[in-house]
């Protein structure tokens, strides 16, 4: 098995790659890439880095003719958003370039896709499903759905094995991540962990989809190992529950209060934490898990895996 | 007014050229392009043949700063199905590169791009909206659907004021046409008008959604006037008729039996003469109009213009 992984530096890619390097698929050759490398490369593992969307790079990056591929690397959105150059490039040019390219080199590759909730955009009341109708808010949003058309596209004729992930926002990131208009339900983890205090910029009974970085891992590798069912689009489950109950667990977890004060923020609000419940029970039926309870979600969160 | 036409040279594109050089929309300039320009060039209008996804073209094309542009450059499904490099290029690249051109220099341009019920894919009995899901089954639905996607987001930052209309196959095609695994809805009118002959390759009770070049030319023209309603994709009003029912239409019109013989071909019936009724409602209220019935729609067709 010869393995790719892009975004390989990132928060999820990280994880990923310590789950790989740790023996979770075996493989033959692992090859880690990323706009810039800064973390130690696992014994085994080969890393390159480089632009996606540059031909030349990309020529280079896929000469094993990966069998398996994971896409993390992407801007996120709000950054995207203020950065509309740098997103077009990193987040719709990038991936149909790689996609392109892992099939010309192996058709039928499995090419697990890091996509986000961000493709729905304004949720209703209703439970959301992988059918529920999309209208992205964000560019971010827009151009992970586009890409998601394409590789279901790129299935349907056999040349790709594709599985785009919907992932929500995943908790908690380093203090120090930016760009990410969701931060605030990293933020929440490490202030109550830290004794600190902290304004979260939505209010309290905000509802929000939730996934430790330990979830997202189990999620990304088993769709790498799942047989293909012809579903193309998964909406991983998650955990639902507003940030005072996920506050209220951290509490609990860390034995120290929750010094938080509550904002108003409506655009953030509405963006992120105006989440109607989930039905997952098509993702439940192919396997995939979210955390097991918010209480699990905070000792994963914390944890630093 | 400076308005730009791209496919100027293609069936629907000297159907609305033709309305244009009539005064139907008053311009200062007229712009019309295609990969190759074999059509008169009406009075008043200029021409230029060039490759969209060509920065230096674009660039070239692109100096007027259009106010209204009119995207129906696309390959046929069928043959961008066959060439799939074709396809991205013309179908994908060529579309988001004038788009982003067009907001960079004339941000707020009206852009009304000719889109495509293959977005939609395997539908259902239900009605159709423009709100059903879209699962496309030829990679011509795909690119559509993505070019979409980035319209609306576009015209969510106000960088475009763009139109998506979901047009069905429009009637009737001149009997050359090739590329359009529909081409057996526009062959049936010239083969009645004719007195020919025609081997039908799906069965007489497929139904299929119908509009002929005139309503299609009114459709772009109305989108183009239309004030900004924030619905950025819209599937126009159509007439929704057997095949059957459509020949005998063409019989009364022309006085001219049908000679068809009807096929089997379940693929051409799956992707084209298998459509649901169509819920238009959304686009009525913004005044859109399908032919009036299925005699008129014949005669529009046979009319050549």
């Amino acid at each position: 098995m010869r393995i790719l992984v892009t975004g390989a530096d990132g928060f999820l890619g990280r994880g990923l790659v310590a789950a790989l390097a740790a023996g979770r698929i075996p493989f033959e050759r692992l090859v880690l890439t990323d706009r810039l490398l800064g973390s130690a490369v696992p014994d085994g593992a080969e890393a390159i880095a480089g632009d996606l969307a540059d031909p030349m790079f990309l020529e280079t990056l896929l000469e094993p003719e990966f069998d398996l591929v994971f896409h993390l690397a992407s801007v996120p959105g709000s950054l995207a958003e203020r950065e509309q150059d740098l997103g077009h490039h990193t987040n719709l040019l990038a991936p149909l370039a790689l996609a392109r390219g892992v099939a010309a080199r192996r058709p039928g590759a499995r090419f697990v896709f890091a996509s986000s909730i961000a493709v729905y955009g304004d949720l209703g009341a209703a439970p959301v499903t992988a059918q529920t109708p999309t209208s992205p808010l964000l560019t971010y949003g827009a151009h992970k759905l586009m890409t998601e058309v394409l590789l279901s596209d790129m299935t349907r004729r056999g040349v790709l094995s594709a599985l785009s992930l919907r992932f929500p926002g995943i908790v908690a990131r380093p203090v120090r991540d930016s760009g990410h208009g969701s931060a605030f339900m990293s933020q929440i983890f490490h202030a109550i962990a830290d004794g600190r205090e902290y304004e979260c910029p939505v209010p309290a009974h905000s509802t929000c989809w939730w996934m430790s970085r330990q979830a997202a891992v189990a999620t990304l590798l088993h769709a790498a190992e799942l047989p293909a069912s012809g579903q193309t689009v998964v909406q991983p489950p998650v955990l639902y529950a507003s940030l005072r109950e996920v506050a209220d667990a951290v509490s609990r977890v860390t034995g120290r209060p929750a010094l938080l004060r509550w904002g108003k923020d409506e655009i953030l609000r509405r963006t992120f934490g105006a989440m109607p419940p989930l039905n997952a029970d098509p993702a439940r039926a192919l396997k995939f898990q979210a955390d097991a309870d918010l209480e699990t979600l905070a000792r994963a969160a914390l944890s630093g895996d």
